[in-house]
């Protein structure tokens, strides 16, 4: 990592080891974390990880809390530029989603055209929610996905 | 397709545009389909699709529904060999879907691990649900996703 | 292609088929065609090609201009699965469309979230026009796109 | 980054950083430095990111808006290499494009074809505009592209 | 191939099995062909194999000396999409080119560059010519290609 | 770069780099300086760039020229290991060259095997050559290779 | 490696280069690691690799043995993000491995039906042994995975 | 498939398609068939896939089993071309098993070099038993893979 | 397969399973076809299976042996376009082949660099021969390569 | 490179360095390096590249010859994991090992399955020769692969 000094270059990727560092000593969750800022918890580990931008009220809120320093506030309002794992994502939870997408999207498809006409789910105007559910047989993950119906134009 | 005569090799691709053609006859939607047969939309058109094995009782229920030929019964519950497209979708309603993943999986990863320890969700113990949400700044698709937590195993 | 006589399982594909041999029939042109049924050359041509879906007066429109079989209304209006060419296009023509987002594209960004804040542009509610522009030193092919912002959601 | 002593081994991703931070540090926009230099902001924005050689004269201008060092003027106008993000890009602002070439694609080259005959749109002759454009319905994103055609030779 | 009452549907693929066998039953070698329609064997068998349009009085000497069917002509002026081998080529003649490109193809753009500028040699408003030249160490294949000069826009 | 103390480990790139940087400080051209060593300036860049080895005359006439240190002139002469951009070079002047070879390949190949018999043209034995040639309509690049023609063996 | 001073930055990689080295030293194989832990030697393995997160006790265990540093407790303990080589495997050892998958797979998914119906064996819930097997022929490589049974969901 | 009149151009594919659908009519199990030629069930549904070949006296105990046409006997018996899923699969069931040499991939290596040095585990000299073992947790897959070590030759 | 009142279109391809037919019913190894046409057994199936083109003496020889079609002899002479398996092979045997050169094609070029000078051995003007060596601890397969050395030429 | 005093975490590829420097010191060829230590030239490049394991009395014998660190000893007899040039190899020597590879693997797998049945030849216990043969057309690279045949298993 950059010398402390030199936090005028800081880059998105800086600041996301800055957090987790700071998240460790201060023995805090994403849960928590979120909470404090009045976010949720997916978005704030989205934004965390330097793939979304934050509004600079909750970039100060993050900032104060984790006492990071003054630039990472700019750094955290920039649009990032979202990189992502080739192709095929290797790890197997990552993996399974992308199955998930690679069985079921051609459903989601179907049942989106015929509920809404020819569009698709937005995944700008987008949030997400992630549950543990109690259940004696193992419990289960559930994940809520919510993004705006967008249809086709013609003109 | 096929003539008719020879249903003694019914692949389930064939057994799909059977369905996919007595649906548009009867006017039905999938909805329908699967509120007839007793089962979930999102389970019903994955199946149809070829892509989820059905218990015989919904395989012959399906069957009478849509008058299926009798071959068609047993192709239904044939476990399928599950084929997708290549890497990167290029369908956008499909492709939004792959987006999510690659924006969102490590932050559904890390909230995995915190409300559960180090493992996944379950593609294979899964449930999926679609739904329209009125909004008056646009209608939104909500997707529900729930899938059993497996723990990494140690030994 | 198939028989005319089993129009009842007509693909996308053949409908794309027919009308591009009845337009050859006809002597149509694309701005021609797009002219009688009251839309754009690009959507018209689009639509006709499989990757857009058309509305039902539309599709009625144009299969009555061109003498397209009855079943051809219906499938104009089914949502399309769009697939393209893979990765890099090898056309000449294409390609240079593909060399322009390489090259243009983190420009493009920039000055969108120069102008707007963190978003995209639609590529859904979107529309683009083709124009040929004279120009003594060589005339210029101009084209327009237009596609609603979208703003990412923090939530 | 190098050490500033170094100059004379400056390379474009060196000068791309230097005019990143001086127009933090001067609070300029892009269309803001691109009137300065008396060019258009798309183009501006391109140079600056060591997609396109500057003229001169131009170089210099920049460089003196900025106050970049001496050599940056000769590495702005040296002739760059494109390199670019490989097939499919996956930032959602620049993979919308990229999916608009690939569903676009055929109808913008079956328009030229029908305009202008068998060739291409070049992307070496070649200019973009970028506008925000008010909309009632959500204000919407324009770019016009215009670019040479070039016929294809026969010998 | 198609029956050969069916011409209304010839594709550029069916017209260059047409060709080849005709100049074989003919015994003519492509330069001879090439010469009786005035044009050179590099463009002639290019557009043969379906690569590049024919100017309809081309298409038309082309047809009469290998007394295609009458839909040919129009086929052979149709603008071709022009898709090649998938990125790396596997035949030993080809790859040898490809393994040039690769090879020597920075030293062409700093040799272009210092020639003319930044910019390119054009692939469409382009020409090339093969020939054998007799050496007594063994004789050689020289290819000469010659394209348009392009320079970048500024603008 | 490494510390001018440690040239007992020169790579090529090193190499390279020294000559690039002597180059511009002594104000020669590509055609300058391959004139001086009395080779031409195809073989010259390509050897300078590390992708062809010299031979022990030139590599010395080439290190006096330019000053380089004493070890530059034992690097220049080893074989080098050929690393070239993968499949699809994105520079858009190295780009047409690729698809030159995807357009004309199998033209090429027909004309070396209707003037040579079944053989390829080799790209060891071969040499090439690079000019301006004024035209009304802008100049032109004119490539010209040269290369053994090599018979493929029975035995 | 980082400076030991700085452990409290240390990776999963870091932590593996410090297992290797401490085993190396204190001449110790897999084997006995393994069994001083009280855990398999596959999972020790995996686990000192960075490819599965430890118990607490097992991570305490581990560092005592090899006299890591406190703060390699805690990195054992992480959720790894598994990362392998990508798509083809290139050493012999691990190709054979990848070739039995390839080669054996489509088998073992129909044995899997064939005594269990539609459902894999998990990945997460595994584990695995090797053995020597002594044989006069030549010793064999034994390895047996064991992974528990997932039946497909229908909901 | 092929009429029943042309067997003499059987294929291993052929072989296949009869081979299911005979094991259909007869309502055999692969454990069936293998147990009535004296095989494992693993190498006899593989070599009914045509990824292995099988022994004259199992090929006829196979087709006399099956009462397949004379000629599958000697098709069976041909050395098979095995080709497979192109890098990474996609159906669930195998995909688990590509992952297992993914992650394990290293573990598996260092133990086989631990146990017996330098070398591998042949996949050719190769065979595997895949069994269900009762587990109140629920039932699991268990697979024993069993190959010659082959040690480095050095020369 | 075609039927053989067509055989004036026969490709490489058709000729290929003409010659395996009658190999097959003529009871004939690939070194006994090799031996009666006096070339040898590796040139021989190389050009039966379309991979080389056959001297018209030789192809005569053959035709004449197999009882092929006349049409076959020009056929068999015509230039191949060799295409072989993608990348990296899947089939175990041919698999070796690809790893070898993978694991000792560094050597093998650094050896002929050493023996030679800068240059390579030729895959054109190249012969193989592939023999059965008996030895006690298992029969081995020798490959005698030999191709002609072609030194980079120096311009 | 690291610090000589750091030799205690010296890799295969610090060793490979400091063995091609000593050898350029000792102006050894490696026909003499190997003839010194009793070995082949080709194993010996091999494992000095570090793509193979040494045993014990090798790796000392050329420690000393060539005065190699004691460490480097140990390190030489380290199991490799071989790591190759991606897919497609470019550097035009390997290059034409691969091509003979495409265009002859189906010949050798071919020509193996009639000398010893269904089965591959080993590239584990497998050795080399590369020699340079005389010839008055231009001089000839010989190589020659030995590898033991393993024939499938059935079981």
């Amino acid at each position: 990592m950059k010398d402390l000094a030199l936090f005028d270059d800081l880059t998105k990727e800086d600041v996301t080891v800055l957090i987790v560092r700071a998240k460790k000593r201060a023995g805090l969750s994403w849960e928590g974390i979120a909470e404090k800022i009045g976010m949720s918890s997916v978005w704030t580990h989205s934004a965390a990880m330097g793939m979304n931008a934050m509004p600079a009220e909750k970039a100060e809120a993050l900032a104060s809390l984790l006492e990071l320093p003054a630039e990472a506030v700019a750094v955290l309002q920039d649009s990032p530029t979202k990189v992502w794992e080739q192709a095929v994502p290797t790890d197997p939870c990552i993996y399974r989603l992308y199955e998930i997408v690679g069985v079921y999207g051609p459903t989601i498809k179907a049942l989106i055209h015929e509920k809404f006409g020819d569009g698709i789910m937005s995944a700008i105007d987008f949030d997400m929610k992630i549950e543990r559910v109690e259940n004696p047989k193992g419990d289960r993950v559930k994940i809520e996905m919510s993004g705006k119906y967008l249809g086709y134009n013609a003109w």
